[in-house]
This record gives C-alpha cells, sequence and structure tokens, in this order.
C-alpha cells in the first residue's frame, strides 16, 4: 500500500482518495520524533548557510481545515532553527487596508527576503476557501485567482524562491475529536470559539474548495503535498523532512572569501 | 566585586567604568549553558502563555559595537522558543523610502504586536549612533532624538509593550580578535568587509555616543543593561535570564474560558 505525497500537474484531486491516516513503512511514534529531531539538526546547519550565502529563499505554505495542525506543525518542525533566519506570517482575517486592495497585496508584502525561510500560517489560498465557500465575493472574482495564484508563485520561483506547499489532510472524524478535546480541556478552552462549530457544518464545501485549491494549483514549480495529518507525529515528520529535503537540495554555500582579505591584521 | 547590570536613571554612565570581562560569583561556561537550557525552557512555557494571553508584549533590543554578539546572542537565547511567538527585526541601512520619514517610522512599524516577543537587532539607537559618528545630519537634528526615543518608548510601555534594552558591553581588543579570527578562519570570513576596519577607528567616538545615548535614554520605564560580553556564554546567560525573569514578572495567564462553552458536545 503506497499513497504519494505529491500528484503531477493536471491531476484531478479527490480528497477522500488520500488516506488521512495513511502512514508509509514502519514509521512508529518513536522512529518519526527521532528523525524530526535529526532534520531539525540538519536544517538548522543548512539555514545558517542559506542566509550566509543570501541569493535564495524558501516559503513554506501550510494550508489546512480548522485544527489540522498548522500552529503545532510549526513550533515542532521551525523550533530549533536560529529564528533569525525563519519568518512565520500567519494570515488572519484581512484588515480595512488589507481589503482595500488587490489580494495579493498583503501577501506579496510577507514574502520571505534571500537567505530567509518564510513560513506562511494560512496565506492567499484562503482568497479561493473561506472566500469562495461564504460567497465573500462573486463567484466570477474569485475563479480567475488560481491562474492569478499560479502566476504569482511562478514568479516568485523565478526570483530564486524556491515554494513549498503542504496541506494538512484530516479527517472530519478526527476533526470533531479535537475541537472536542478543546472544549473538555479547559487549558486548551481559550483556542475554542463558537465560529469553529459553523465553519464545521461547512465541511464539504470547504473539502470542494480545497480540491479545487489544490487541483489548479498544482504546479510544476510549486506542488503541492497532501500530508495524512490525523496523527500529529507523522505530520510533522513529513513536515520536518520536506523542509530538511528542500534545503539539502538547494544545498546553500557560504559565499566564497574575497582572496584580497587574507593575511590582513586587524589593529 | 560586584557590578551592576542596571543603575538608576540620570547616572551618568561611563563605559570605562564597566569591567567587560566582568563575572558575577561563580559561573563557569558549564553552569551558564545549563542555566540558559533552563531559562529556554520556562522562557518557552511563558511564552506560549504570553500569546494565548495575547494582551502585552515584550521588545527585546539589542545594540552593540561590531563583533559584540547580537547575532549569537539572538541564536542562542531565542532558539528552542516557539518561533511563531517571536519576531525579530534587523536593521540594516535605512531605505530611500525609510529615508523619506521620520527616524522612528520603520521602527514603530517592527513593534511587537499582543502576545508576542519582539526582538530588535539594532535599532532606533542607530539614530544617536552611527548617525552622529558619521556626521550624517548637523548636531541640532540628532540631539532632540533622546527625548523623541524616551517619549516613544513611554509611549510603548503604556501600551503594555515590556521594554528590555541590552547593551551587549566589548572591550576594544576583545572586538579586535573577533575581527582578526574572521578573516582567519576561511569558513567565517564572509562575515567579514573591510568597512569594519574603518568603522573600528571610530572605536573612541561610538564609545561616548554609546554613552550619552546609555545614560540620556536609561529611563525608569526602559532601562538599559550593560552586559559584559567578552565572554559569550555569560553574555549569552545574562541575556537569557533576563528574558526569563521579565516574562515570569508577567506572568502572563491564559486567558479565562467563557463559561457558556462547557457541555457543548461536538457533531
Amino acid at each position: 500500500m503506497s499513497q504519494p505525497l505529491t500528484v503531477p500537474p493536471g491531476t484531478n484531486i479527490q480528497l477522500s482518495e488520500f488516506d488521512t491516516r495513511f502512514i508509509s513503512g514502519d514509521w512508529t511514534k518513536k522512529s518519526a520524533t527521532k528523525q524530526i529531531k535529526k532534520n531539525t539538526a540538519v536544517s538548522r546547519d543548512l539555514a545558517y548557510q542559506l542566509y550566509a550565502e543570501n541569493r535564495r529563499a524558501v516559503l513554506l505554505v501550510l494550508q489546512g481545515m480548522d485544527t489540522a495542525g498548522k500552529d503545532g506543525t510549526i513550533r515542532t518542525v521551525v523550533t530549533g532553527i536560529n529564528p533569525q533566519s525563519c519568518q512565520i506570517t500567519s494570515f488572519k482575517q484581512p484588515s480595512h487596508l488589507e481589503l482595500d486592495h488587490d489580494f495579493l497585496w498583503r501577501i506579496h508584502n510577507a514574502v520571505p527576503r534571500r537567505g530567509e525561510i518564510g513560513i506562511f500560517n494560512r496565506s492567499h489560498y484562503e482568497d479561493v476557501l473561506i472566500v469562495r465557500v461564504h460567497n465573500l465575493i462573486p463567484e466570477e472574482e474569485w475563479k480567475t485567482r488560481y491562474e492569478r495564484i499560479n502566476e504569482f508563485e511562478e514568479m516568485l520561483v523565478e526570483s530564486k524562491v524556491t515554494i513549498v506547499k503542504c496541506f494538512l489532510h484530516i479527517s472530519k472524524k478526527e476533526q470533531r475529536e479535537r475541537l472536542q478535546a478543546r472544549l473538555d480541556n479547559p487549558k486548551k478552552r481559550w483556542k475554542f470559539s463558537t465560529g469553529d462549530l459553523a465553519e464545521r457544518k461547512l465541511w464539504d464545501e470547504y473539502q470542494a474548495a480545497y480540491e479545487d485549491a489544490l487541483t489548479l494549483c498544482n504546479t510544476r514549480q510549486a506542488p503541492w503535498h497532501i500530508i495524512p495529518s490525523d496523527r500529529k507525529w507523522y505530520r510533522n515528520m513529513l513536515v520536518s523532512s520536506i523542509l530538511r529535503e528542500t534545503l539539502e537540495q538547494l544545498n546553500p554555500c557560504v559565499p566564497a572569501s574575497d582572496p584580497g582579505l587574507e593575511g590582513i591584521v586587524v589593529e
């Protein structure tokens, strides 16, 4: 049994065909936790090299239904890497100022600079998800956005920003358990809002909107990864491994030193 | 023998009176490293609470001569805290756009939001340091800035931003050794620029400018800490302890949960 993390561009993605509890090989919570530690150590060094090189950037985009674990993934995957080379942006409800601009305006402003790893907790994809499910704007306005997003991402990739998009895929049943856990645990209850229940009623509409976003924006230059996320440890291990492999492929190098500097004595 | 980290507002600060190699008590590299680990574990939990509470912020300002260790301090003190609750801003040479505004414009824009720990790698203090030493603007323009800075910081404190300012104090001899080490180590050489040597020649002018900034902006609401920084492990331990103590004093609390949420069953 196998389940790919990515599918070729053009594939019509049906989320029901992707098992949210899938585990590849004989991964266990213990071996995954160990792997995450290894990944963090490698990514930490590579992030330093990326920063020193100052030529390219990485953008990790995290999307998923409520409780899918965007915050938890960031906490596990990014903690331990020098925060000076990571920039995390959480996109919340847009401000009036942001709404007075095109939908990519606030996104563009948050793109990581050279040498940096940017992490988007939610992203421009909300503009074809929540906006569509809640009919916030007419269909003719959001339906062109898939192409606009692909063009925007292609431009970033051309500017040496490697884009890694992860959809944290959970089941409706798993979401119920996580919401209930938040309600039942007084220490976690602050995370809960009654709006979460209203959103949950729109589960099917969101899944359909995600399927379109994943299908239409799964490009060669910025493919989507579908991360089985019902098990937190497996989800974290996968994202952490993808980040590590991305950095390894970039293979950033500390810039060559100016030969004119050799032999200088500081007074 | 003792040396305070802070002095009362109004004290005329003479840097020569502060030993850059001072160590309090019987701290060793080993015990300090252990302490940093403990501090990080405590600060990690408190940063989470601060984020959940979403009512107050912390701003850690790091200043110091070249090679004093601003980057290294951030790497050691902040790595291990969830990067989602830390926002690090490195202030470099201002852009044309930034120069077309008042000197606090870009600073204000980077102030941490509620729930966040902001770290400034350099800051608005450069506008009374490098600007003064290099005569970038006339004296009558920079000499009012000390008061403007105090007013700005007071406003932030009133808005529930706790400001922690650390001056990483190294000796001229220590700087020579660190610059030489960068030159002699091909892996570190990328950090070196010949401009560093020109800046070093202005050591005395910079120390005088720092003394004025430390003296005139050492307020009750936002005092300066003078961190003996010739030994990196001691410097890191001090800043890490100050951050931990700041968070402990804030004692952030997860918000009380809405009693209306009890007993809800998710469907």
